[in-house]
């Protein structure tokens, strides 16, 4: 099965999947837990250049092909081969990222992006999608009290970059019912976790 | 004006339009001579992970999409901000070479990855399209003969790998006959520097 969870940074997504990771694994599923942009050494490659802060004169549409570039060897070299050993791969963002960011906050157009990603992806699409929904001056308030995390490109942008975003996150969740599970991010620590963990063994005994 | 050279490696393409170029400034042109991947510092940055000989396990798809991304940045850098002051852009190699070397060799499908470059070049076509046509088995020996390059990921395909590139070339010659023109690389330095002046004037001149 393969999970993946949207949002924006600061929503506490890491910190609930460690929390269900931990009791899945505790009843003996097996876990790979990835992220993106990157998981492989050519995909991390890639991520440095995206998320360069000396490249402040990337274009959108570079963004988002080096964005499906990435994908694209992640998916190869580390989620493909989880998937076919039976494992559950939990990625740290994934095509939906893009059609947010790119596609929606950027203004390339959500189809235009989905475009370039379903030649990355070769029409691979999660089983469960987990947005984990804040506002993104809450997300952002989060992130600047965090001193361990370093503040890169992206979490630069203004915040109406932020909103654009999250209602293009909110409008994929409605066009994609069936794999969406919306989980409200403002919650405290355990309620967050505990919705994760709730959405993923639902799935899991569909 | 746009003007781009393809064709492999080994066919004297850089030593023919060097000849053109003095040709063309003695008349007064102005030239922008530039070349694919690269051209930026972003797009420098990921022709490095395309061309790294450690990257073996860089998969086709990756490979397409990190071309059109180098092509994205270099046409909004360079080759938009030169056309527009009235310049004639001669770019080493361009979209046609995606097509042939991943789209005809590699397997991806022409229309596969043209579908990704249209996403990357907003329809920007060349004006002139100078293919150096040449054997592969020739154009590989000049390239072992010349102890000043270094021989890259690219010229250690097979040599099927090279007929493939060169045939889907001279289909897209075909396919694009208004701004193709074929020049034959095998013939000696002079004639072949003669043939690709000839064309540009030609072009210029229409």
């Amino acid at each position: 099965m393969f999970i993946t969870l949207e949002g924006p940074e600061g929503s506490g997504k890491t910190t609930a999947v460690e929390a269900a990771v931990k009791a899945l694994e505790a009843k003996g599923y097996e876990i790979v837990r990835t992220r993106e942009p990157g998981g492989t050494p050519i995909a991390e490659q890639i991520r440095n250049v995206i998320l360069d802060k000396a490249n402040t004169k990337m274009d959108p549409r570079t963004e988002a092909l080096l964005y499906a570039a990435s994908r694209r060897q992640h998916l190869v070299e580390k989620v493909w081969p989880a998937l076919k050993e039976g494992k559950i791969v939990i990625c740290d963002r994934y095509l939906d990222s893009s059609l947010a960011y790119q596609g929606g906050a950027r203004g390339l157009g959500v189809d235009n992006v989905l475009n370039i990603n379903l030649f990355a992806t070769e029409n691979t699409w999660p089983d469960l999608t987990l947005l984990f929904d804040i506002k993104p001056e809450i997300g952002l308030q989060r992130i600047a009290s965090n001193a361990n995390r370093e503040v890169n490109r992206l979490d630069l942008e203004k915040i109406e970059f932020h909103n654009k975003v999250r209602d293009t996150f909110l409008s994929l969740a409605k066009k994609y019912p069936d794999r969406y599970v919306i989980i409200d991010a403002s919650m405290d620590r355990e309620s967050v976790a505990k919705a994760t963990l709730d959405a993923i063994m639902n799935r899991l005994c569909k």
